[in-house]
C-alpha cells in the first residue's frame, strides 16, 4: 500500500485538533507526514516541523508558501494531501487554494464560513476532481457505521423518529482568561454567523442523516445566547422534518455545566430503535418492543458480519476499546484510500467512499443558515 | 396517627392503575379501603369487594350510589376520600360530585378532559375547601424532590435549560387486539384532544416544572399521529420557554419501539446541572464543569441533610432501592398528612402539602390545549 | 381470595426490617396485620399497635403471650401466621413455640445462631406440618426468578462458574454512637459466630445456590476482622465449589466504604452468562460470545412467556421499576399462597412453593459453619 | 524531542498485537519504526516491510540477523530499541539478545515462560544498563494512575481490600479452527506453566499492586481447566494476602461466555473506595459512606490538577474518549522519554519512569509460579 504524504496547515505548537489529526492520520504507517505550515510565526512554525522531525525546507509559514514549496518538487516527492487544521474563518481559502494546486485535502469543520463559499467550494472540487475529506469525526466511529447500516438493511423498519443531542459545558461562563479556541469559536468574524450550532449542532445534524439515511428537509430553532456579552448563540432546540415523514428533535449547547461532549442520537422506526453515545462508543443498543435489548459490541464478529464497514473501521478485538482518535483515523483511512484508488485509476469502492467530504459540508452550512434565519425570523421553519 | 378510610372508583378486576392505587395507598399503614365502587357491572365489583375482604354493603356499582351510601353512614364510619381510578373522560365528574358530597378525592390524572373541566373543578375546590390530591407519580420520587431542593436553594444558580423526555414504544403498532386501556386511551371522546401528549406529555411538563420552579410560558410543538389511523398525537416534540429566561425542549413519544416508561430530565443552571431517570430512580446525577460528577443515592444521610422532603419520602436505607409504587405511595402520604392537619384543624406544613393537586391539574390542561393549538395552527408559540 | 391474618414479633417503633415486612406482607391487600408482639417494653408495643390501628387487646409484650391470646380466640379470629422481626437469637425460640402452638411462621434471617437450633427447627417444621418461610428477600425479586428459570432450561449449558459478590461499607468504622443494630450485629452472643458472613454472606451463598440450581459442596474461607475491636468477621473471601464440578468465589464486606447493599452475581455456564445487581434490579443481563448482550428487562411480555414464576412476581409493567419492598412482597405471596393451599387441603404448585424455607435456613446455618472453620482453621476447604 | 528509531520482532501479516504496538509506538509522532524482523518466513517479512514503507535492507527474517544488520550501521542510524511481539516462548531470548547487543527493549508480556528466565533476564539488565519495558498496558490509562495517585495521596486511608477481576469468554469452547493465537496461548511449551492466569491473570495481580502500592505476599489459588483436552488452566480464583494486612480476591477467567475483556479492579481503605473499568476507562468512580459517589473524568481539570501522571497521559479533553491504543502509547511515551534521558545523560523523572519494567515482569511469573503450584498442592498458602 502506497504511503501518503501529508502536508499539514495549522497544528502549531499547543493545538489541539491539529495534534489529533496528525495521530490520526499516522495511526495505520499509511501517512506519512512531510511538510506542514504550521503557524504564521516562522519561528513557531519551523519549532514544530522540528518535533515532527520534518526536513526544515518543508517547513513553511503560510499555506501559499507550502503550495509553492511543495510544487517545486519532484512530483513524487511532494505532498499528497493538505490536511487544513487551522481556525474556522481559514479553512476556504486555503482549501480552495489547495485543490487549485493540484493537492487533495482534507478538512477540519466547518467547511467554510458561509453557504456561498461551501457551494463555490463544491464547484472547485468538481472543476478539480480532487478528494475532499472533512473531518465530521462523530460517523466514523465503527458503531455509527453499524447503525447506519442496519438502517440501510431495513432492520428498524421505515424511520419514523429522530432524537440527537449535543450537549457541552466549557462556555458555560465568561472566563477572563478565555482560551484561544473559545475566542475565534466565539467571534462570529471567525466562526461565521452561528456559535454552537455551527461548532457542534452540524455535528449532531449531520450524523441523524448519516445514520438514518434521511435528509433534514426543514428545521424551526430556538437560539439563544446566554452568557452576558456573547455575540453567537450559545444553545439551541431544533424541531427536525426529514424526507418520508420521519421527525425529530435536535439539541445542543455549550452551556450545560459538566456536560463534555455527549453528542447522542436515538433513532426509531416502524419496528426497532437505536442508541448510541460518544462518550461510551464501543456500543449500540438496539431496541424492539417484543424482545429484550440488544447491546451491540465492536469487535465482535457479529458486527463485521452485519456491517462491513463497521469490521473495517475495527482495529482491536471487543473490549480492548476504540475511540475518539481512532474515529478521526477512520476517515483518514477511507480518505488516502480514495486517493489511492485514484492514483490507481480504479473507482473506489462504496467502503472507500465511506468518509464525509463536500456534500456534508454543504449540507452544514445550509443546515447553519436555515437555523440561525429560523430563530431569527421568530421560530419559523426553514427548508434546508 | 389516625388510619384514613379510602374509597375507591374504578380499579376493578384486571386493572392496572387502580390496584397500584391500592397498593400505594396501603403501604404504610394509615390508610384502609373501605369501600369501592369498582367496576359497572355489578357482580364484577362485588367480586373485586369479595377479593379485597370488603363488606359487601360498601360495594358499589356506580359512584354515586358510593356517595349516596357512605353519607348514609356515621361520620365516623364512612370514607374521608375517594380514589379516583376511572378512564380519563370520567374523572371530572366524578371528582366534583365526590368533593361537594363532603369527600376529599385523589385523582388519577389526566385531570379532566377539557381545560374548561379544570377551571370548573378548580372551583370546586375552592368552594368545598377539600383537599384534591392527582397522581402525578413521578414528582414523588425521594431523588426529584432532592433535585428540586438543589435548584431551590440555588445549588445549579440561575436556570437556564430544561431537557425533559418521556418516550415509550407500547402504541408503536396498531394492533388487531389492542387492549382496553389502549383503546380509550388513543379515542378523543375518552382521552381529550391529546394522545400522547396528554397521557405522557402532561408529566414531563410537569415534572420540568416542578424540579426547575419555573412556570412553562409558552410551547411551540409539533406533534404526529404516526400509526396509521390512530386519531390522536402519538409522538410530540416541543420548544419550550419558561419564567427567567429559561428554555427547554420536551419529547414524548409512544411509538418508540423497546422504550418502555423512558421519563428523564437534565437541568442545567449558571452553575450546576443535574439529571434524573426514572427507569433507575434511586440516583440524581449532579454535574459541574471543574469538579467530578457527584452521583447521589437515596437513602443516605447526605440526602435527608440536604433535603427533607426527599428523607422524608425515603422507606428504604441506601442500596435497598424503592421505585414505582413507592412513589405513587409518598402521594398518598403527604394528601394523607394534609387531610389529617385538616382534621386537626391546623395548617398543613410545606412538607405535607408536598404533593400534586388541582394546580397540576389545570397547568396540564393548559399544556395540552396549547401543544395541540400550537401544532395546529402550523407550529406557532402558544402561551400557557 | 382469603385474607390472611398475621400476628408480628418485633418491629416495634423505628424498627427497619418489621416495618418493611409490614409493608411488604399488605401490599397486595391479601394479608392483614390483626395482632403484635411489637416490643418488650408493654407501653411502646401498644403504642405501635395504635399506630397499626389494631385492637389493644390483641396487641402483645411477648411472644408467649401472643401465642396464648390468639389461642384464646376462635378458631377463624386468630391469626394465620407469625412473622418474627426480632433481633437474629431470638428467631429460633420464637419460632418453634409458634410453630408449635400451630401457627404458620415467616422468619427475618438468619434462621438461627447456630446450626443445632437449624436442624431442630427443620425436625419441628416436619413434626408440626406448619408452613414456614424465611425472609431471603433477594431471590425474591422477578429477574433473579428470570435466571433461575433460564438455567435451568438449559440456556446456559452446563453451569461452570459462579461469582457473586455483597459489598457493603456501613460498619467501615467503629462510631461512639453505633446504632442499635449495628450493637447486635457485631454481637456473638445475638449474632452467632459470624458477622459479615452470616448477615449478608448467607444471602450472597443463597442466591448463588438458588440461580445456579447447584449446592455449594465445600468453601474455603479467608475471614477477616478489620475495625480495631470487633469481635466477628467484616470482611470474608470464600472460594465455592459446587456440585457437577462448578467452581466460584464469594465475596462480601461491611467495611467497603461507599458500597450500599451491592449484592449481585455472574453465572457461567458452556453456552451463556448471566449478570444481575440488586441495585438496579429490574435487568437481567445475558451474554453470549457469538451474538450481541441481550437486557431482559422486567414486566415485559417475553420475561413472563421465558419464566412463570417472574411472570407471577410482577405487578407493574415494564419501566416502571419495583424494588425491594416488592421483592419481600413477593415471598408474602407464596407463603400465603401455600398456607391458603394447605387451608383449602389441596397440594401447593411449584411456583407458590417458590419462596426460600427451612432448607435454605439449615443451608445458610451448615455455610455459615464451614467457611467459620475453615477460616479459623488456616483456609483449608470445609464440606456443606 | 529525538525521534527513536524502533525495530520489532514479530507483528508479522495478521498479527493483532504487534500491529497495535506500532500503532501505539507512532502515535505521538516521537518514535520511527524504521526495521523490523517481522516473520520468519522471509517473503512475508519483506511484505510487512514493505508495508510499513521500510527501507528493504532493514526487513529481516530473524532477529539475530535484524541486531546484526543494524549494528552494521552507523550509529546514528541503526535503531534505538527493540519491540519484542513475539510469541510468549520468545520473548526471553530475543530480550536477552538484544539488551546484550545494546539495544533498548519494550518487550510485550508476558515477560518469560519461567521464573528462572525472568531473572536472568533482570540480571541482563542490570548488567547492560539497557532500559526495558513490560507490555502491561492496563495499568497505562490515566484513569489507573489517577487511582494510584489516590492511594498514594491518602485519600482512601490505609488499604484493607482490593477486588480485581479478569473474565474473559473467547477459549469458552475447543474450535476445530482454533485460531494461531489460541493455539500458543494454550500449550504449556508456548505459553508456559499457567493458560488463564498467565495471560490476564498476570494483568490482574500486576494492576492490583500498582493501583494499592502494595505487593501481595500470599496467593491462594483455585485454578481448573474447564474445557476438556485442554491442557492449561483456563479459569482461576484467588485469594490475595498483600502487604500491611490488606486482603482480596482475584478471579480470572477465559471460559465466561460473553465476557470481552472485562479487567476491573474495586478498592477500599479506611476511608473511600476506589472502582475502574477497561471496558468503559475514562472514569473513576470514587466513593464514600458519608458522601455522594464522585465520576471523576478524565481530560478535566481537576485530574490533572491531582495526578500529574493522569494528566500527562491525556491525549484528548473530556468527553472525547481515548481508550486502549492510546493506554499502549502512554507506556510508549515514557518507556521513550526514559531512553532520551538516558541519551542526555540525566536522571529520569519519576514521570518519566511510570511505565512497567523488569521488576512486574519478575513479579509476574512468581504470581504464576505460586499460583500454579497453591493450586496444584490442593489450594494452600503460597508466598511471592
Amino acid at each position: 500500500m502506497r504511503i501518503l504524504k501529508m502536508g499539514q496547515v495549522g497544528g502549531g505548537i499547543g493545538a489541539f485538533i491539529g495534534e489529533i489529526h496528525r495521530k490520526a492520520a499516522r495511526m495505520d504507517g499509511t501517512i506519512e507526514v512531510v511538510a506542514g505550515a504550521f503557524d504564521i510565526v516562522p519561528a513557531r512554525s519551523l519549532e514544530m516541523g522540528k518535533i515532527l522531525g520534518l526536513n526544515p525546507k518543508r517547513v513553511y509559514t503560510t499555506y501559499e508558501e507550502m503550495i509553492k514549496g511543495e510544487l517545486a518538487l519532484p512530483k513524487d516527492e511532494r505532498i499528497d494531501f493538505v490536511s487544513v487544521c487551522t481556525p474556522n474563518h481559514t479553512h476556504y481559502p486555503i482549501a480552495k487554494a489547495c485543490m487549485e494546486a493540484g493537492f487533495h485535502v482534507m478538512c477540519e469543520k466547518p467547511m467554510t464560513l458561509t453557504l456561498e463559499e461551501a457551494i463555490d467550494l463544491q464547484q472547485t472540487v468538481k472543476k478539480t476532481k480532487k478528494v475532499f475529506g472533512l473531518m465530521h469525526g462523530y460517523t466514523a466511529f465503527p458503531m455509527v457505521k453499524l447503525a447506519r447500516d442496519m438502517v440501510w438493511q431495513g432492520d428498524l423498519g421505515k424511520i419514523r423518529k429522530v432524537v440527537v443531542q449535543y450537549p457541552q459545558g466549557w462556555l458555560f461562563e465568561k472566563t477572563k482568561r478565555e482560551n484561544m479556541q473559545a475566542s475565534w469559536r466565539v467571534d462570529p468574524k471567525t466562526s461565521g454567523i452561528a456559535g454552537c450550532m455551527g461548532d457542534i449542532g452540524t455535528h449532531a445534524a449531520n450524523i441523524a442523516e448519516y445514520v438514518s439515511g434521511l435528509k433534514i428537509t426543514e428545521v424551526l430553532a430556538d437560539l439563544t445566547k446566554f452568557v452576558p456579552g456573547r455575540l453567537l448563540d450559545d444553545d439551541g432546540n431544533v424541531l427536525l422534518h426529514f424526507e418520508k415523514g420521519a421527525k425529530g428533535v435536535l439539541h445542543a449547547s455549550q452551556i450545560s455545566p459538566g456536560e463534555e461532549n455527549n453528542i447522542a442520537f436515538w433513532i426509531y422506526g416502524e419496528k426497532r430503535g437505536l442508541e448510541w453515545h460518544e462518550e461510551n462508543p464501543n456500543y449500540l443498543h438496539v431496541y424492539s418492543q417484543t424482545a429484550p435489548e440488544e447491546v451491540w459490541k465492536r469487535g465482535n464478529a457479529y458486527v463485521a458480519a452485519k456491517s462491513a464497514a463497521a469490521g473495517r473501521a475495527t482495529r482491536t478485538p471487543g473490549g480492548h476499546p476504540e475511540a475518539f482518535i481512532e474515529a478521526f483515523a477512520n476517515n483518514y483511512m477511507n480518505f488516502g484510500d480514495t486517493i489511492r484508488a485514484k492514483l490507481e485509476r480504479r473507482k473506489p469502492t462504496e467502503l472507500e467512499l465511506d468518509f464525509p467530504g463536500i456534500e456534508a459540508g454543504v449540507r452544514g452550512m445550509k443546515f447553519i443558515q436555515a437555523v440561525v434565519s429560523s430563530s431569527a425570523e421568530g421560530n419559523v421553519w426553514k427548508k434546508i
